[in-house]
C-alpha cells in the first residue's frame, strides 16, 4: 500500500520502517521537503520523503505520528484534498510540555485531538491507535511477553477494520474496539497514566491487558 | 479499626459492608445524622452512622467514598480538626455529569480531586486508591479473574503502606505504587478510558493488568 508518515520523530521514523520491511510504499511526511531527519531516514530506508502535502497527495492511507501540539497544523499543510476520503492513522497525543515535566494535556475532558482533527477534516476517516505504548512496542508487541491490548476507536466501520488488518500485520492480536472517535478522550487521558506508570516501572515496555470477568 | 466511611450510596456501603465483615468498628457518614440510606445500612449490618464530623472524630482512618463533586464539602463538614493526622483513602472519582453521558472530569489535567483534598487538609495523609474499579471489585478483586493491579498513590509512604495492608485484607495481590498523590492525575483521568472499555466490554467487572517487558 502507498503509505504517508506525517513525522520525523521517533514515532514517525519507527513506523515508517516496519511499514517499508512489510513491503509498503512509504513517504515520509515533513513540514520542510529539505528537512535532514527525513532526508537521512529516507536514505537508510530507501524509502522516499517529502513534504506532508507531497505524502498524503499520492498516499493511500495516512499515519499522522507528529507531535500532538504540531498534529492540525500538520494535516491542514497537507490539506483537505489530498486526506479526502483517506484513512487517517491518528498515533499523536496532545501532550502540553509548556508547564514543565510530567506533561499535561492541551485539551480538556471532553473533547480529544482525534475529535479535533475529524471535525476539521469531516471527509477523512480518523482512526485514533497506537498511541498508548512507546514506538517500540507499536511495532513489536512482542517487547511486552502474553496478551496484552490495542485500542482503535474511529467513526467509521470500515476504516477501523483496515486499520485492525494494518495492526495485525505488526504483530498485534488483542484489538479492542473502543466505538467512535470520541473514545479518543480516553485512550488520550490515559497517557496522564502511562506516564505515572512508567515513572514507576523504570521502563516505557509495558502496556496494560483488560481483565474481565469470565461471564462477560 | 475504627474506620469512618463518607457517602451512603454504592461504593460508601460496599466498602462499609466489607470493612464490618472483616471486624472494623465502622461508622457510616453522611451529611445529615437523619440519612435514611446510612440508618438503613447501619441497621442491617449493625454498624454506626452519624454525621461526617462524628464518624470522622472517632475514626483512626477515612474512607472518602462520596461522589467526587461533593468530596471538598464532606471533608469540610467533618472539618480540619477531626481529620489531622489521619489517614484518608480517597476513593472518590471527580466526575461531571452537568454535560450529559458520558461524564467528563471536574478537573484539569494539572489537577486532581486527590491533591486539591490534600491541599486543603495538608495535616491529613490523603491515599488515593481504589478508584479504578467498581464497587464490587473493589472489596472482591477475584470477581475479575487471574492477576490484575490495584493502584495506590500519597505523599507518606506510612500511609501507603498502611492501606497496601487494608487493601491486603480485601484480596488485592499487586498493589503498584505510583508516587506523590498528584499521581491521582493519572488514575483519576483514566476513569475516562475506564468509561469506554465499560461500555465496550458490556460488564464493569474488569480490571487493567499492567504487563512489562521481562528485563524491566
Amino acid at each position: 500500500m502507498k503509505i504517508a508518515v506525517f513525522g520525523t520523530g521517533m514515532v514517525g521514523t519507527t513506523i515508517g520502517t516496519k511499514l517499508v520491511e512489510l513491503g509498503h510504499e512509504v513517504m515520509l511526511g515533513a513540514r520542510e521537503a529539505s528537512n535532514e531527519k527525513a532526508a537521512a531516514w529516507a536514505k537508510t530506508t530507501r524509502a522516499a520523503h517529502g513534504t506532508f502535502a507531497d505524502a498524503a497527495s499520492s498516499a493511500e492511507l495516512v499515519f499522522n505520528c507528529t507531535s500532538g501540539a504540531g498534529s492540525m497544523a500538520a494535516l491542514m499543510a497537507a490539506g483537505t484534498a489530498s486526506l479526502r476520503g483517506k484513512i487517517v492513522v491518528d498515533v499523536a497525543n496532545p501532550l502540553d510540555f509548556s508547564k514543565g515535566m510530567p506533561p499535561s494535556l492541551l485539551t480538556s475532558s471532553t473533547e480529544s485531538l482525534g475529535e479535533q482533527l475529524q471535525l476539521a477534516f469531516p471527509d477523512a476517516k480518523i482512526v485514533k491507535t497506537l498511541n498508548t505504548v512507546n514506538a517500540s512496542v507499536m511495532v513489536d508487541p512482542s517487547r511486552v511477553p502474553g496478551d496484552h491490548d490495542m485500542f482503535v476507536c474511529g467513526n467509521d466501520a470500515g476504516a477501523k477494520a483496515e486499520v485492525t488488518a494494518l495492526l495485525r500485520s505488526f504483530g498485534w492480536t488483542s484489538i479492542l474496539d473502543l466505538g467512535p472517535i470520541s473514545a479518543a478522550r480516553g485512550t488520550e487521558m490515559y497517557l496522564i497514566l502511562w506516564l505515572r506508570l512508567w515513572g514507576a516501572l523504570g521502563t516505557g515496555d509495558f502496556n496494560v491487558k483488560v481483565v474481565r470477568a469470565p461471564n462477560a
